[in-house]
């Protein structure tokens, strides 16, 4: 369908019309929609609620952050055993010995975790920037869960991270931390992490992000075959779920966990094209990695069947956001059929049938401009403005404030130089921050409390301008924009099955 | 000689030249540059010195502090009388009463004092956000020095901007504040209000803005001519360099003043033509406001005067620092004659002779493209980076946070979108950050502890990469191609003198 002309032709000029209906609308409303604002008390662009719905834990914090918390912790932990390497126990001091680097004098420039020119299109060279120093040593000991110290570092740098998000009150943030399927194991490690560094912060929801690494795992022999994997993923899910009494911490973790990303280089080709006669999961043995679809067919399959159960128990159900659309063939997109909502969706600029259906069926979009900025798209060249404008649901997210930002509050430099360089009104702002809140994984209370009690109804009633911010006169815009294109479609259906009656 | 189609050609062939050899350097030098700031200890981009050199005091606070100050300061002083009005005095409350205002509901949204889309070419608009809630009577009480209140609030607004910067170590302000010419009794009001209310602080220095607004005054009779304008500036700063025991407030606060600006919109048409024929300041007695350069001219002669007579008396002199190049005529570049560097210089991409003339005399341009970005010339056209390519020498600054900036820390977010927008690299950025020292007003003693006792020496001797954090590679390479361009017109000139001693 994504290909066929006449589809092409149509989505092409009816996303056309939307683009010119809402520079109509601005020229029209714009004042109208401030005085609006200006109107509303006490709320403004500083104390509406925004989430950062795409970053991910290892780089949740600023490159400065990072290095001071190194050289505090060096300051008070010098002597301490951190790391066993080859049977040996090393201890902070021994392995910035054998480094040969002296914590005190480290910078930003040896540390060496931001992403710049170097990165663009070398996702390679950007992913071995999560190695401080370059060295994998150092990204073990402070940024890992998993660890000789069970990650208390970085349970210690996350919690000053959520420290400050609680003190700024208004953002919120939803790190992903990895699972990798390499061993059942990994969820009881990771729950007691959480729960015994008490990690836990009313502004943070978490999302486990699964790597699509099978081909390592094979290589190296810790799995036989794919199915290993989605086993080593999903079934400890299965069991706390069926006997929750058995696995508290995993239970009382997955409280705060709502989703399930899947996350690599979109970019990498694959020689095999998934189809319904590709090889079962337990069939795939061979050493490659299978396809970016097949990955996602078989989450996607695994969380639905978990969800209804979980359902079914009365307990918690996960969204699957997956990284989606930020390279790639356009394909990755037909996703739309599988997610809850999308991470990146910058190709959606190259297909103009699967841009409108993300439309129509408002599937949200996390978007990180300043990412791609450094990875894959410039930032003038990056939709989001147009997205925006045409009425997708798109949110404004950091992906690895480590890597890519400078100041102390990385999601507020997200939107202001979204705001800057694409000259946005307030009003602007304040609906990406809104859509940030209704796709994230808060819990239905902090969204009533956050957007209003009414805030799942469509259109202006849905909208508490109070606590949004947005303006009603933009919601209903947005609303009767939506259904008069749904109308159109049904419309034509109608009169489509009609003629076909009289055939 | 800047409308000479020769030269035109020469300058552009030059500039074409130097644009193309740093693209050459970059590429051959680039990961050398990077290597040599990692192995400087404890030096990076976040703790070299950056002077804001150009900011007006009364927009150095965001938005949002403004609005918090003005918050705080009614939940404590309502009932103090802040104002007087035809006669009547005013408490806090009574203002906000009158104005049928809440502070407590008040947001940024109606303090409305942020530039955005509307302020596009329309300087008007721009002047006039700087009335909180678009009320020139909170303008009268927060931001002037000289109201009912001697200026308190505006001074302690400013300490709290000043005691930020203090918190951050590395950053550093020079804040305009304005003397008028209406009356000579502006500089005993302004140092009072320095002195009294303890504004000083070692991480500010201050400039003195004066508007170009003879033509108010004058239909409004406050003076009969624009001599008399120029005396209510220059007297009493004459009076106090000769006399300093009788002006001893007046002399404290010139220790702080760096030097001079001269401020207003540059695209204003004037109908006379500054020449030798031009009437003599006494003589200016019609009510139409002389032209940009008739400004600068007379501010220009009386600053060099009194620099001679301060310099003969052992004291402080300032430096001429106007706007300039903003918007208006590309004259007005012709400054550097008259200029010890200048705020904005945008125009210079209009001009080759011009831009080549302040490469080769290295005149310093304080440039702000955010404020442009929402004033005069959008962000991805804004000439900085190629400036910065070529060698001349520019800074960055934020000229007005109030109406620019979104987060709490103005001039790192200036950085950040320049580094991030225009892929600058850790090197360029800390030229830029070493430029913004070595332009501004800091003492000499300020300057040797923040760049190095040599900073004054050319090239690569006169860097102290411990503390500038600037690569020798490339202060060799801009040295070197420097002295190219001078002794390539030292030949041109020595040959030319030949070729005449022979004719």
């Amino acid at each position: 369908m994504i290909a066929d002309g006449p589809t092409k032709t149509y989505c092409h000029r009816r996303l056309n019309f939307l683009t010119s209906k809402f520079y109509l609308h601005e020229m029209l409303n714009e004042m109208a929609e401030l005085k609006e604002l200006k109107s509303v008390p006490h709320r403004d662009f500083y104390n509406v609620r925004k989430v950062d719905t795409h970053i991910h834990a290892a780089a949740c914090m600023s490159q400065k952050h990072l290095l001071t918390f190194i050289q505090e912790t060096y300051k008070t932990d010098s002597d301490r055993v951190v790391l066993e390497k080859d049977g040996q126990k090393l201890t902070l001091k021994q392995v910035f010995h054998c480094l040969n680097k002296d914590p005190y004098d480290l910078t930003v420039d040896s540390l060496d975790v931001h992403a710049g020119r170097h990165t663009f299109h070398r996702f390679d060279k950007f992913n071995s920037k999560y190695n401080p120093v370059g060295a994998s040593e150092l990204r073990e000991i402070f940024l890992k869960t998993d660890n000789y110290m069970n990650g208390e570092y970085f349970a210690s740098i996350i919690k000053e991270v959520a420290h400050d998000l609680e003190e700024s009150k208004y953002q919120h943030a939803e790190p992903r931390v990895s699972i990798y399927g390499r061993s059942p194991e990994e969820w009881d490690s990771l729950s007691k992490w959480f729960i015994n560094h008490k990690v836990y912060s009313p502004n943070m929801r978490w999302i486990i992000q699964v790597p699509r690494i099978y081909d390592i795992f094979k290589e190296k022999k810790l799995v036989p075959n794919f199915s290993k994997m989605l086993e080593n993923i999903f079934l400890p899910l299965f069991e706390a779920t069926v006997n929750p009494q058995k696995h508290k911490h995993l239970n009382v973790f997955l409280q705060y966990v709502s989703g399930f990303d899947s996350v690599d280089d979109e970019s990498k080709h694959s020689d095999h094209m998934f189809s319904f006669r590709s090889p079962k999961p337990e069939d795939w043995t061979t050493d490659d990695n299978p396809p970016y679809s097949y990955y996602i067919f078989h989450m996607y399959a695994n969380i639905m069947v978990l969800n209804n159960l979980r359902k079914e128990r009365g307990l918690s159900t996960f969204q699957f956001r997956p990284h989606c659309g930020e390279a790639g063939s356009i394909t990755h997109l037909v996703l739309l059929l599988t997610s809850d909502n999308i991470s990146h969706g910058l190709n959606l600029k190259k297909s103009p049938v699967l841009q409108y259906l993300y439309y129509l069926a408002q599937v949200p979009i996390a978007m990180s401009p300043l990412s791609n900025n450094s990875l894959f798209l410039e930032y003038s060249k990056n939709p989001l403005r147009e997205f925006l404008h045409k009425g997708l649901c798109v949110s404004l997210s950091t992906d690895d404030p480590m890597q890519f930002h400078y100041t102390k509050e990385p999601l507020m430099e997200e939107y202001a130089i979204a705001a800057q360089l694409w000259k946005l009104s307030t009003c602007d702002v304040c609906e990406i921050a809104r859509n940030s809140v209704l796709q994230s994984g808060l819990s239905h209370q902090d969204k009533c409390h956050f957007l209003g009690v009414n805030y799942l109804k469509d259109g202006p009633e849905g909208n508490d301008i109070r606590r949004s911010n947005v303006a009603q006169i933009r919601m209903a815009y947005r609303h009767d924009t939506l259904c008069n294109e749904l109308s159109f479609i049904a419309d034509a259906v109608k009169s489509d099955a009609m003629n076909s009656q009289y055939d």
